[in-house]
């Protein structure tokens, strides 16, 4: 087994894990056991588990890559384009039975105060997640789809923040409810 | 010292301890040393770091009793009652350098798949907040306050569940920005 492909099992298993347990619940121990490689491997592809978190953040927001391409399709209108957006991020949680949510949130609550790091990393993912939102209001807002005045830079990232409460409390009622709850209420009161 | 001060002193710092840092981030050492007590009292007054953690969790949504008063002052008008009081939540917030979040929040993220008995007091918190604040909702919908015509009991969660989210990204932009957006969105586009 060459070594870069231990590296990807190690990110993998790693993103599988801190994803599910957390940072705090995630030991590198288990990370090997489950990547199927020797502990004392680790050491020699991550300098520390927070190096490790870093690349499984890393790929954890790449994987939501062509998702996000919902958000530009210029055949779609730019309304139902956060629709779609959202409710394919929503059914995400739903078929893992709300059981790991958002790693972007799970690390926002759980690292931002113990790793400058991550949380700076954190910041840059927010940033962009509600830019590429932002950008989807624009279109709906030239078209006259959105209900108020606010600037979109203001309602993109308060749409975001929003749905990652609807996260935090799916796992809580383990039900989709919330999501139900953040379609309705923006759909009928912010956008169009 | 009598025990029921020892037992005191421990939900005290267990709450703060695990509020800061976390479930799994938060040993009963930290705990015990934090209270000034020998760790092997510990396990007088709690049957686990679990047990201690669902007291602490009582603890810190009893302490927000005169805060959600504010919900229901027959003084002040129901919108601006929304207002203070998200407010006053956000303000906690801002106090602590955005360090700490919500406990309710980061209990939910954190502890939902791994303790059922904790996962099931959030349930019950986050339905009574709900409830505290689907209150004034209908209070400001009597007055024709409220610009959608959705439940109060689906723009309600909505609002908690949003402010959570504003809650996660003001740990990591370290800035009151996402409680301002919550707020300038709130009240533009959902009351009035």
């Amino acid at each position: 087994m060459s070594r870069p492909n231990v590296r990807e099992q190690l990110i993998e298993a790693g993103l599988e894990t801190l994803h599910r347990n957390g940072f705090n619940g995630s030991g590198v121990q288990d990370i090997t056991d489950s990547a199927g490689v020797p502990k004392g491997s680790f050491y020699n592809h991550f300098e520390s588990k927070e190096d490790l978190a870093l690349q499984a953040l890393e790929r954890y927001w790449q994987n939501g890559l062509d998702r996000r391409a919902l958000l530009t399709d210029p055949k779609v209108d730019p309304v139902e384009r956060l629709r779609r957006y959202f409710r394919s991020l929503s059914d995400v949680m739903v078929r893992q039975n709300f059981e790991k949510g958002c790693m972007v949130g799970g690390f926002s609550s759980e690292m931002s105060i113990r790793s400058p790091e991550i949380r700076a990393r954190l910041a840059e993912i927010f940033a962009a997640w509600s830019r590429s939102i932002e950008t989807c209001v624009r279109d709906a807002e030239k078209l006259g789809r959105v209900r108020t005045r606010l600037p979109a830079d203001v309602i993109a990232p308060f749409l975001l923040n929003a749905w990652e409460g609807a996260v935090l409390r799916s796992k809580v009622e383990q039900s989709k409810a919330p999501f139900e709850q953040f379609e309705r209420v923006i759909f009928a009161s912010i956008l169009d």
